[in-house]
């Protein structure tokens, strides 16, 4: 049913149209919260894999292990789709802060992602402390040379919303190093992207400017920063760095897992639903993302095992590369640019996995507003905000091609707490929440398959 | 300025009007986001005090730490409310089951709270397991006379909000001992009222029906209730119980914990916003109901922080006893009556210290229209869920006298995995989601006493 006359009839039958599909809302959560198998699944890929950096070994089984899982959600037809992948590794690395005459002591710390090191060797200078780019801009450059600069900018903790909070500070670990290197620093340590009232450091990916010097970067958890923080204010601080971090020079043949029902009235409408399947190379990927692998991959597997015949082909999707190149988003838009492949909606689910609270529409407004139409049939699953326009990087690509995205929107309260960490591993997932992700994007794509939203 | 002028101005002008008080509840996040110290008072109970069952050396140093807690909040005045409360002590206790003719073997369990106990002799007996009462009812007597019962019920998944599958499943906890004894039985087995995916044991209080013989009451993890179950099903289940746990035949003298900011306006209309002291002797009442004393107590610390002069009185109250009593609840209310207090607004916090989505009303539709007119102002915060009719224990006593009752209702999926557990200790509590409640708090209590909502 098109929409136009779906809107028709809705004005008529209301009530008994919403009620039809909030039997199926229900009969959508009822599957997932009483048989669901997602929760299992990201047991096994956190357990039995852990965490899984682009090229590594870890990540290689993580695609067997995706193949395989998608097989088993009964999907129609389940491909690997190449992507060719950077590699960075990380190896020893030690930071130590001397405070004044004091001894050099070490510190809970993480080069950031794609950071260069030090070469084994020994990297020892003062610490200058800088609360901003504008305030490293205002120095002269004999105050900075040399020097390791410490970006010292709290996360926002007054955003309700802890994703502005992250976008805000985030600047300081892409671009510091280029930043500082720039009035001829020789590293930077960063305050850690997060909001925990802990000292737990973050990686994360940085990125150098081409022309400016390559420079190691490092995170400190918020308490050895606040330490860190303290002792610049007081006197003078050194550091010694030494890492072994490094991108190696090939890149490294990887995979997105894609798996496919097809449409039974409008096979080439495709719906795509997707996390990726690449995480950092600390903790095991839990919320970031296992999460969304497995709620992707759920959404197939409920619409088969509730005997959905759906009138779009739906794909779900484990991107790889997310967190240190995008080449698996990238290439999956290539690939349906030269497939002429016709996405009516891309969905990602990257933002943990917790309760969910909305879906976020990147696309225009009369799409927007089909989607909208429905909203009150999330209402008793807690989805209630449909009012950001967020979508995800791994769908991003598309949107050259006019797809319309939507996100997933967990709660965020936790989420920069563990993202990019040793602690975001299973036993951060709640199951009730895991599940719960997975009932709402299921619920959408049901909804965008029947009445063909475009 | 009273609800009918307001509603007047309103509509001339609606949106300067929501843009002061869209800008007090921004200035009320900033306070608790950026300056809140309920997260470091929430530490100090746990970690110096942890649990505090009424009655015991740890209840006493609660009211101790709450009074002092209380008047560094700022409160114009703090005072203690006396109550007498039962004291229920557990001692040793250890269950052992044996699979046919194999071993015992200990399990995992908690006795119930306020259950009877063995008086230190081992009682042992076969188990039979049902699934329900009228599984139970519809047995002979004899099949079920000097057995141990297992009420094998499972807390109820499929409810999202999971406030309604705790309310489906407690009756077997609060009865369960009762109806098991009129039949004969010597002791009950109850699986575990849990959400959880794990064998962790839930206590909470079982009530005992004056006639019938009070016999022992205990709870299992859901993995061991799953084992006994399988065992059950397949052959012969012995249990052998030990506990020493007892009611002590005389009360304790114990206090609520009260502090107030006296109205400008209205001194004798009286909002009060309250969590329970006192919790079960596991774990460390972190989140039942630790947080919701911080919470309450922060309320006050924010309106003098931003120099808030309230036109009606604002009292903050940690109740002591609603675990296994709720006798800090109807003291506070005969105090209220006994003194002709007009209470224009009782709210309680005791759902757990996680993210806001809600808060629930128990008033006439007339009241809850009033602060429903301002719900968009709550929506930036994640606060859209009016539509509960839900109140709290403590304050639920204060109905008789006709008070308009409200409840913060946060997200309810992790509850329930450590409702009454070991694992109910500071660590499970975030620091940005007990803080929102309190935000959410303290932007109701705001409301209500700047427009008199009454």
């Amino acid at each position: 049913m098109k929409f136009r006359y779906l809107f028709i009839a809705a004005l008529i039958l209301n009530s008994s149209c919403f009620a039809q599909d909030s039997l199926m809302f229900r009969k959508i959560a009822d599957e997932i919260l009483l048989r669901g198998n997602c929760y299992d699944n990201l047991h096994v890929l956190c357990k039995t894999i852990g965490h899984r950096i682009s090229g590594s070994p870890e990540a290689a089984k993580a695609v067997e292990w995706g193949e395989k899982t998608m097989q088993q959600t009964g999907a129609d037809k389940v491909w690997l789709q190449a992507v060719d992948v950077p590699r960075w590794v990380r190896g020893y690395e030690n930071l130590q802060l001397q405070y004044g005459k004091g001894k050099y002591k070490t510190v809970k710390m993480l080069s950031l992602g794609n950071s260069v090191g030090t070469n084994g060797k020994s990297l020892t200078a003062e610490v200058i402390m800088v609360k901003s780019f504008d305030e490293l801009n205002s120095l002269p450059a004999e105050k900075v040379k040399g020097k390791i600069v410490f970006f010292d900018y709290r996360f926002r903790q007054d955003f309700v919303n802890t994703f502005p909070g992250y976008g805000d500070a985030v600047k300081y670990r892409g671009y510091g190093p280029s930043a500082a290197a720039q009035k001829g620093a020789v590293a930077i340590i960063i305050r850690s992207m997060s909001t925990g009232a802990d000292d737990v450091p973050h990686t994360g990916s940085t990125h150098y400017v081409d022309s400016i010097k390559a420079i190691p970067a490092v995170a400190l958890g918020n308490f050895s920063a606040d330490t860190l923080e303290t002792a610049c204010n007081s006197g003078t601080v050194h550091a010694r760095l030494e890492s072994n971090c490094r991108m190696l020079p090939e890149s490294v043949r990887s995979y997105n897992v894609i798996g496919e029902i097809e449409g039974t009235e409008h096979p080439d409408d495709i719906i795509v639903v997707g996390g990726h399947l690449d995480s950092w190379d600390v903790g095991e990927g839990a919320h970031d993302d296992g999460s969304g692998c497995v709620q992707s991959m759920e959404v197939l597997r409920t619409i088969k095992a509730l005997g959905i015949h759906p009138k779009c082909t739906i794909r779900a999707v484990l991107f790889m590369n997310e967190e240190n190149g995008l080449k698996g988003g990238l290439a999956y838009a290539d690939s349906a640019k030269a497939h002429n492949e016709k996405h009516i909606l891309a969905i990602e689910t990257d933002a943990g996995g917790f309760s969910p609270r909305g879906i976020g529409l990147e696309m225009p407004d009369k799409q927007k507003e089909k989607i909208c139409y429905f909203r009150k049939l999330f209402l008793p699953y807690g989805v209630y905000d449909f009012e950001e326009k967020e979508g995800g990087a791994d769908i991003s690509p598309l949107a050259k091609q006019h797809v319309p995205l939507a996100g997933l929107l967990p709660d965020s309260q936790r989420y920069f707490d563990i993202h990019h960490t040793n602690n975001d591993v299973f036993e951060a997932v709640n199951h009730r929440e895991l599940e719960l992700g997975a009932v709402t994007l299921t619920q959408l794509v049901y909804l965008v398959s029947e009445y063909d939203l475009k």
